[in-house]
């Protein structure tokens, strides 16, 4: 048997995301000993039932002490505040990340609380499902899913071998690694997941205020193509929440840029323009072709999932 | 053996929804006889290989003669002038419906086109998939799935006993039956099909265009919430351009209220207005409770599907 990549394990922040990475990193044996800090009771309880830690407190500061790796998986705005409270707390040489959907925020909160003598990766696994809680997460969620770090920009050794190490980690749990710029990350992210929670959002709340249609319609006649929508409509309000507040420049740009585009569709209706409503939809379908042959999506029918309305 | 409903159903049009409609027909033991009209060459050969009719041609007047059961599968907007073409030729007593997703512009065309000696009786099962194609349809496309059927103002004893009997026919494919004024039918799918595939179409677009962001970002980042946009947004281009120009009043409708919602989430986000995401986020959450509780929706973990982005 190898030994852990890190013999002790903080998680600060134990629901869906934060319990995920305990089962996978100790079913990969990444992991030895493991501490929980969380500030809810109820789900301190559930951790201890599930068996999750050795330790679960209250404290941060307690979890973090002794940790070689300590991995934030709080809701994003709770991150710089929640590092801030540890700082005197860690290991010198300890491994700091998080799992946060937004980076520029977190990295710029490490660099200001955490000491020099750790190392700061902050990192992003792209996983998730509707549910939150400690229950809802399970040790296959990064599996096969790609997990951003947002390394500093620091090139001495001593920190290349921590970057090296985490993803070491991060592949243990069978993600796939890639780094880039934070500041990239939350651009790529306000297209790829921010704005389409947002639409999201927007679209299932729109629904909820019409008195012409009857709630029990829309969700009678939701197979159309609502459906989907209300799954990605379901997930964590307060998650979702910070990751708006702490991403607010990418993702209003990303917003503009749709709003301007959905208002030359509007007018393309209006007027009656079929050729560019058809060019559009022709150029859309062929994206879906690549997400499939990217492997992002099987190809394979899933009948309970894919009926979209026609 | 019990009698076929219909003894010859012809089908104008033979796609993804045309295709379904015969297998599941077929396999319902629903018709006797099956012909289809289609205009494209490669379309009427395929019919052919797959065994789909008896008799297959480029005329709809030819596939009509002698029919009890019509079913219009055109996209939308072609329902009308192939609905014109036919009605000289149309059996007496016959019941012509069709499958489009938009309700009032072909009833419309059906009460100004069709001789008064004939049960006109429009029809919409909601259910699809984002292929096209006669090989893309499969007789289970129906089951369990909503079909909305308008039936004209008319309380005559045949007129009734025909959407009694279209009724039977779709209940013996699967389908759950409902019965509704168009024009509501037309808001109410407006809201939870249209403009779900509108902003869908929208959003691909706008993220195919960033020049921030290369494309195969996007598609690799895509488990974030995106990939299930790229699945509604592959749905057949000409038919959706024709619902978008049939629906135009109640789509513009409901796009401006969405726009209108949108831009206050969007001022939220730019004021850090925090509550007020919470709690529209919260409300949107309970939703999708009613979505599944509803049975619209599994409940039960489908991995390889829901995960969005946390």
């Amino acid at each position: 048997m190898t030994a852990p990549l890190y013999d002790t394990m903080a998680v600060i922040g134990c629901g869906l995301i934060g319990s995920s990475v305990i089962r996978a990193a100790v079913a990969a044996g990444a992991v030895g000993r493991v501490t929980v800090a969380d500030p809810s009771a109820a789900v301190r309880e559930r951790v201890l039932a599930l068996g999750l830690a050795q330790s679960v407190t209250a404290d941060p500061a307690q979890a973090v002490a002794g940790a070689d790796l300590v991995v934030f998986a709080t809701p994003p705005l709770a991150i710089g505040p929640a590092a801030a409270l540890v700082a005197g707390a860690l290991k010198p040489g300890a491994t700091v990340t998080d799992v946060g959907s937004v980076k520029a925020a977190v990295a710029e909160a490490f660099a200001q609380v955490l000491p020099a003598n750790v190392f700061a990766i902050p990192g992003h696994p792209i996983a998730g499902s509707e549910d939150s809680g400690p229950d809802a997460g399970f040790a296959g969620l990064f599996h096969g899913r790609w997990t951003v770090l947002t390394p500093q920009a620091r090139d001495d050794a001593p920190y290349l071998a921590a970057v090296e190490r985490l993803t070491a980690f991060w592949r243990a749990m069978g993600a796939l690694v890639d780094v880039m710029d934070e500041k990239h990350h939350d651009l790529v992210l306000a297209v790829t997941s921010h704005l389409p929670h947002l639409i999201a959002y927007n679209i299932v709340g729109t629904a909820a205020d019409l008195e012409e249609v009857t709630q029990s319609e829309v969700i009678k006649y939701s197979a159309g193509g609502f459906r989907d929508f209300t799954r990605i409509a379901a997930s964590d309000p307060i998650m979702w929440r910070d990751v708006f507040l702490a991403n607010k420049d990418a993702v209003l740009e990303i917003l503009g840029r749709f709003t301007e585009d959905l208002q030359a569709l509007s007018r393309a209706i209006r007027w009656g323009e079929g050729d560019k409503l058809e060019e559009l939809f022709t150029r859309t379908r062929s994206i879906r072709r690549s997400v499939i042959e990217a492997g992002q999506e099987t190809a394979e029918p899933d009948f309970g999932r894919r009926h979209s309305e026609e």
